[in-house]
Formats: C-alpha cells, sequence, structure tokens
C-alpha cells in the first residue's frame, strides 16, 4: 500500500497558500453542521513511521478546526486506570459523541503493530487483534460514526535524511528520541506488518488513506481536502434506510422453551436459608480477601423478570462486600451524554478496575429485551448485538473479569401476586408503574426474546444462570452460591 | 446455543398433518415468485449432528419444492479434481445462480469443525477457517444472496437412544455407520466445537437456527415455516439502497503517480531480445517440466491499457508451454449465467488444478478498474472489492499458486500510434472498436483506478508488476522473466 507514497509528492508553496483559506473556511462552515445536526460522531485516526509528519497534522487540524469541537487523544503509555482495563477501555473512554470529532494520535493499531514489530507477539495475536479491530470499527459504523484512517509514510531513505537533519539542527534536535532511532533500524519489519495490517483492515466503509510524509504542504492539504470531502458527503447523505435481509426470529413451534424446564416450586425454609446465608455471605467474603482477588474483577449482571426480586438479591450480595470494592451501576433509560455514543458505551464506562466489583441491575442486554420488543431500535441493530455483546465479553473475560450474568425468573402468577402486593405496601409503591403493567401485557414476546437471547450469549466463558426466582430464599441462595464458585474456580487459576 | 434444542420440543401428527398442505403451497408459491423475479439466490445450509435428521429435511424439502429449482449438494470427500485447489473451490462451483435454491448438505462448516474435534487442527487454524467463513458470507450477503443455515441438534442421551433403537432395527441398521459411533463418542468435543463456530458465525445476515432433531414432524414443520418466512420477507423487500458512508477514493494532488516513476524508454535490440527469448521460453518449459511443478500451479493475471501488448505477450509465453497444462481465459462481459452469481464466480471456476497454468487475459480486477470508471457498479461494491480480491489471491496462495499480476502500461502517445497502425493494417482492424476511443478520453481516470488498484491489491503474497510496455520487446521479456523466477521461487519451496 506505500509505492505510491514514496514517490517525492510535493506541493508548491504558492498553491497550499492559496488553496488554504478557503478550505478552512470550508472545513468550520461542515463542522459547524456537524455540531448542528449532531447526527454522527467523526472519528480520526492518525498512524504511521516517526517523522513523518503525525504531530504537525495534529497541531493543523487543531489550528483549522473550531476547538470546541474536536479534541485530540494522543495515546501514549496506558496509565495504570487503563492497564486495568480490557485494552480496548481506553478507547472507549475517549470515543467522541456524536455531533463532535475525536481525533487519536496513537490508535488501537498501535499497540498490536508494535509488539508485532518487536518480535513479542506472534503471528496469530496480530491476526487476533486484526479481527477485533474489524470487529470494532464494524460496529461504530453500524452505529453510525464516520471513521477516517490516515497513515503517514517515509521511503527508509527519506526517513532517515529527516531524522539526521532534525538531529544536526539544535532547534529541533529533542524531537528525535532514542525509540526513534530503535524503530528506524526496524524499518522494514515495521513497513511488512503495518502495510499487512492496513490492508487487512481497509474495508468500504473504512479504508486506509496513505500520505506520503514527505512535504509539509503536500501532507496538510491532501489530509485537510479528504477530511473536507468525507464530511460534505457524510453530511449530504440521507440517513440509511433499515435493511435487514433475513426473516425475524421465529419462536418454536411447540412455544416450549428454557423456562419450562426449571422447577418453579423449589423452595428453602427459612432456618436453611438463614444458615445458608451466613454461609455464602461469609465465603464470599474471604474469596474478596483473598489477595489473588486484585489480579481479577467480578462483573455480575441482573436480568428478570419486573418484580423477580433482582434488588433483594443483589442486596443479599453487597452485604458480604466492602463498600470500597464494588460498585451497583442501575441501568434506566440512557442520559443525553449516552444516547450520544455506541449503545455499548455506558457499560464500557463502567467496567471495574482489577480487583473491583460491578454489579449491574440491568445492563446491556438491554438491547436484545426491551429494545427489541419495544421497538427502540430496528430489527438489524439488535440483531448484530447478539456477536457485539459475545465480542464485549469476551474482552471482558480475556482480562480476567469473571463474568456471571444471572436471569430471574418468576412465574406470571407469581408476578401478579408482587405487584398487586407492591400496590398495597406504602414503602414499595414506588416501585410499580404502569410500565409494569404494560410489559406484564407482552409476557409471550418478552420470553421469547429472553429465550433468544440466552440461546445466543449464553457460553463457555460467560454462560446464563437461570434462576428459580418464585421463592426468594431459594433464589438468594443459588445466586450467592454461584458467585462463590465461580470466583473461587477463578481464584484458583491464579498463581 | 443447545439449551433450547435439548428440551424435547413435539408436534402432533394432528398438527402436523392440518398445517403441511397450506405451507407446501405456500412454499411452491414463493419458490415459483423467486424463479420469475430472478433478483437472488437461496442458500441453505443443513449441519448438525449425526441422526438428528439432516438427511430426512433434506429429502422433505426436495419433496416439498419445486425440483426445477433446487438443487442439493452432498458434499462428502473431496473428489481429486476439488483437493488440487482451494478448499472454498467445491462450494463456489456449486453455488446457486439468481432466482434458484441451493441446498448444502455438508457445508464449509463441516471440514473446519470436524479437524478441530478430532484434533487435526489447532484452535488458531479454527479462528482463520471462521474467519474466512465469515468474510464469504458477508461477501455473498452483499452479493444478494439470501442465507438460511439450519443446524439439527439432539441431546446426548437422545442420540444415543437413536443409535441404538436404528441398530436394533434390521431395515435401519444400515444407516448407522461406524463414523457414527465415533462421532457420538466425541459428542461433548463436537458440542463444544459447534457451539462455539455457530456462536461466532451467527451474523446479524445470516444467522444460524438450531432445530432440535428428535421429532420428525417438529423438525420438518419448524424448517418448513421459517423457510417460508425468510423467503417472504426477502421477495417483499424493496431492493436495498447503494449507500456508503465514506467519500470517494481521491488521485493525489499532485498528479504524481507510481507510472510517473516508470523509465517507459527502455527498449530491447531486435538481437538482444531474439536470445533472451529463447533462454527464458527455454527456462520456462523447462521449469514447468520440473516434477516438483505437479505441487504447484501458475495464475498469470493479464491487465493493461488498451493496445498495451498484453496478447502478444500472452503467446510469448504460452510458445514455451505444452498445451495440455495451461488454458487462456479472455475476460469479456459476464454470459447471463455469470451474471446470475457473485462477480468472483467466473474466475473460480477456472483455477487451475495442481501442476496446471492458467492465463487469465483481463481478470477480475475488472470490477476496481471498468465496472468502477464506467459505474457499471454502485461505489459500495468496488470499495468492498479490494478485500474481497485480496482474500481470494491469499486462497490462491495457501493452496500453492503462484500468482503473477501484470500490468502493461504505454505512454498516451504510444497507444495513439497503435490505434492508428491498428485502423490500417486490415488484419489488426478488428483489435480496434470505439469502446477503445471512448476510454482513451477517460484515460485520467483508468489512471487513477489503477493506481488505487495497485496501492490496494499489490500484496507480498501476490504483488503487482508494472511492465514498461512501449517497447514490446522489453515487456515481453520482463514477463518472462518475471515468471522464471516466482516459478523458480515457488519450486524451491517444494520439497
Amino acid at each position: 500500500m506505500f509505492e505510491s507514497a514514496e514517490l517525492g509528492h510535493r506541493i508548491n508553496k504558492a498553491v497550499y497558500d492559496t488553496e488554504v483559506p478557503p478550505l478552512r473556511v470550508a472545513l468550520l462552515d461542515a463542522q459547524f453542521d456537524l455540531a448542528q445536526s449532531a447526527t454522527f460522531p467523526v472519528i480520526i485516526l492518525i498512524g504511521g513511521v516517526d517523522g513523518a509528519g503525525k504531530g504537525e497534522t495534529v497541531n493543523l487540524l487543531n489550528e483549522w478546526m473550531d476547538p470546541r469541537f474536536i479534541q485530540v487523544h494522543a495515546m501514549g503509555t496506558p496509565t495504570d486506570e487503563e492497564r486495568e482495563r480490557p485494552s480496548m477501555w481506553r478507547y472507549w473512554r475517549a470515543l467522541p459523541p456524536k455531533g463532535k470529532v475525536g481525533v487519536f494520535f496513537g490508535s488501537w493499531y498501535t499497540a498490536p503493530i508494535i509488539q508485532r514489530v518487536l518480535g513479542k507477539s506472534k503471528a496469530s495475536q496480530l491476526a487476533q487483534s486484526i479481527e477485533r479491530i474489524n470487529h470494532f470499527e464494524k460496529m461504530l459504523t453500524a452505529e453510525g460514526a464516520l471513521i477516517i484512517k490516515f497513515w503517514f509514510h517515509l521511503s527508509k531513505e527519506v526517513q532517515k535524511k529527516r531524522l539526521k537533519s532534525l538531529e544536526k539542527n539544535p532547534k529541533t534536535r529533542w524531537r528525535v528520541t532514542d525509540t526513534d532511532w530503535e524503530h528506524f533500524h526496524l524499518y522494514d519489519k515495521f513497513r511488512k506488518v503495518s502495510e499487512h495490517t492496513l490492508r487487512e483492515t481497509s474495508t468500504a466503509e473504512a479504508p486506509w488513506t496513505v500520505v506520503e510524509g514527505t512535504d509539509a504542504y503536500y501532507r496538510g492539504l491532501t489530509v485537510g481536502k479528504i477530511l473536507l470531502e468525507a464530511l460534505r458527503k457524510r453530511l449530504d447523505l440521507p440517513p440509511p434506510q433499515p435493511h435487514l435481509n433475513v426473516a425475524p426470529l421465529q419462536a418454536p413451534l411447540d412455544r416450549l422453551d428454557v423456562f419450562d424446564k426449571l422447577d418453579m416450586s423449589q423452595k428453602l425454609a427459612k432456618k436453611t436459608f438463614d444458615s445458608a446465608l451466613e454461609k455464602y455471605q461469609g465465603k464470599l467474603n474471604l474469596l474478596m480477601r483473598d489477595p489473588k482477588f486484585s489480579k481479577i474483577s467480578l462483573i455480575a449482571v441482573f436480568e428478570g423478570s419486573d418484580a423477580g426480586g433482582k434488588g433483594g438479591a443483589i442486596r443479599r450480595i453487597t452485604a458480604a462486600l466492602d463498600a470500597r470494592h464494588y460498585q451497583i451501576i442501575p441501568v434506566a433509560a440512557p442520559t443525553d451524554e449516552e444516547r450520544a455514543q455506541p449503545y455499548l458505551w455506558r457499560f464500557w464506562r463502567h467496567i471495574p478496575r482489577k480487583g473491583g466489583v460491578t454489579i449491574f441491575d440491568r445492563s446491556w442486554y438491554g438491547r436484545v429485551l426491551v429494545e427489541r420488543v419495544e421497538k427502540f431500535c430496528p430489527e438489524q441493530d439488535w440483531m448484530r448485538a447478539y456477536s457485539e455483546i459475545n465480542d464485549f465479553e469476551e474482552q471482558l473475560v480475556v482480562n480476567n473479569a469473571v463474568v456471571v450474568k444471572f436471569w430471574l425468573a418468576i412465574t406470571q402468577d407469581e408476578q401478579l401476586r408482587r405487584f398487586k402486593a407492591r400496590k398495597e405496601i406504602g414503602f414499595k409503591r414506588f416501585k410499580i408503574t404502569d410500565d409494569d403493567w404494560r410489559n406484564r401485557d407482552k409476557w409471550d414476546e418478552y420470553e421469547h426474546a429472553v429465550c433468544d437471547m440466552v440461546d445466543r450469549t449464553s457460553t463457555d466463558i460467560a454462560p446464563w444462570v437461570l434462576v428459580e426466582g418464585n421463592d426468594k430464599n431459594f433464589a438468594r441462595i443459588k445466586i450467592l452460591k454461584t458467585l462463590c464458585q465461580r470466583v473461587e474456580a477463578a481464584l484458583k487459576k491464579q498463581k
């Protein structure tokens, strides 16, 4: 991909000086329209060889664009905050919201390429990273993002000359670091690995543009014009029509599903419950205090029927935990800030560090439950969510998180009983709303959605646990016990 | 993904008998509409555990549907024709054209899953196969295909009972083979590997449906209904609007491109040419007769400007070859049969066996050259072609093909001279058409497309060779020499 960027492209100063002022006006106009419409975010990636003008280009963009709507993220060595989470966390955190431009100076491409060049990762690991990147960018595009990827290139000869001349000049000497020279000696390997990576990630929706970095005028004008073209085309494009080829998922003909196999009559007597509660809360508390727990994290997801008993079960867990170590994230309608991001963003932001516990009271599964049933998003969006969610959870588990997902199931009769009780008990009245009654009318649709969810997202590494919830005592102990088992197993794997 | 298919789903005979007749009528109607409109092909995949009714379901489909428009491909052990080509070749060969239904009984999923279960492949190889499959199905969907994937499942217990009872009955004993029992003993591994594979390949556009295979009525009716839903939804769907987020690829601002670096004045005197021709033709002939050539194949691609000298260069190669070993494929407008298939289909069909040579006089690159410039296909289609083509060539190379791609470049002046000469020389007059003159007017657009092509598809494993073609002698020797070098290098790698 680099042949065309080793030809010695240049633009003379006169052309540059004539073309830049109208270009800047047009870019500001486009940026203003973007901010006004706020219908999509713009993600600009800046990568390439050292000394090819990456930094200068970022400065140029900052100079040309309205600083209120552009944010540059220079991604260097990860902070400890970042190191203790999946590698993509830092990028999720920095994603621009709709209407804004995010410039990534150093991006999700940097580590996979550098690791491979330095011989610190295998070809198969690079392949895996490439696949993850393709999934990530595909998801971003599907969520509406405009992704523009620039790679700045210099031929080996030109790079050498440039580094030398920068070094000679006392004013610019500071810009050449040892790392630059180290990278230069790895030039051929770097060229090969990055060419491969660029080609495998140059898709129709997010193609790479390779820019020769030798001449600052050529480089700057090229980036500016491509950016303008991309913004203008996208701003003028009508929104895509939802279009999914395939037929809707269908419920089994005989209406038999996984819930029919649950023994909903299971109960635990008060006395057994009390001693079991003490036992498992104590055990959980001990497990959390195991020094090896600092190497893992726990993410517990609670989903279930309305009035299924999520809150009560969560309180039985947190009673066993140290308040400094856990966070409960109640998930309701997204905030404005969250709505301006891909739907998984609001969950990524709450991923715990190593040693932490996060309990989600409802979760990312809303996408394939309420959003599906209530038609809050088009079919194609929740259909792609199954694999996006599997990807997401895989990243958590790879980063040593224990992901435990509970579905609290109750029967329709039991739900009715609880709804009525809530209406009558003063302090519980706030817990029952018209929404609950409306959802109840869609029982079958929800059940169908839940079964599809279990079928498509119960994985080896993050299986669903169906909890028979008619008896609260039984449910609470099953949950505590499962948590203890899963955490214990994870600790055993740690050295 | 299998929990819901281990519940003992069944339908009673009375329901089945009532529902099947109208279902059959509706299926035939849908199939008729499909054949009439002939706007998309339908690809049905049948996979799953042994004894879960795969074969019976295929028979049922054959019985229910109009045999003129449905074709079943039972993919067993590959033939030697198939073994000597990339593993996907046999599936490409069998793809149904628009308007028809192709049923794959055993598919591109079979070998990757079985190999992994038997421990004959590594996890990373399975991951690679899964990625290839996802690319393949994405391409099929983008080309318009409707893909419906059924996986037939039985719980371990049920499968055991079933195999035993089939064995007991003398009438059905023949249906249980040793392989079936072998597979049964690997049940748990098979379940795990196939669950993983299904989940990773269950996309929004081509999701899997898992069907419990225990009860023939349930199984048959489920498949029939899902098939009908899928056909009806797709037939009633308006065609998708072309929609590509990104701006068109842009030519370099300074108009400098890879062709500017070619020394077009290079020449070879008649005498030097004659001896070089003899030398390299002789060498090529020897290389082809090397016994190790039976382990590789040669695919030479010729693209170039009109009147660039492709035909003459090809004749200088074939003069060195044994007529039994090579095939020349001149690529012009596609036939009706080819138009009813994904655009790569007509090239896949001509992939040589091991030991064979195929010369493409123009090629799959038409997609990103003439089809792009003349707007024969929407932007998003040729934009995705770059990576589809890279995928395709990678499969060829992995299968030991030497892929050599020549671009025959001539200057605009030289082209004019040749056009005029063709008009005047009687036997060459047929070689010049109005099209040639029209294309000449779009010289710049074609050059831009060629540069993008070189940038995006010149890979380590299949690089583009730019040939300075103003002097025919020079060009012909460069081509012959390159072929010799590439084949020689490939032979050296063979043991």
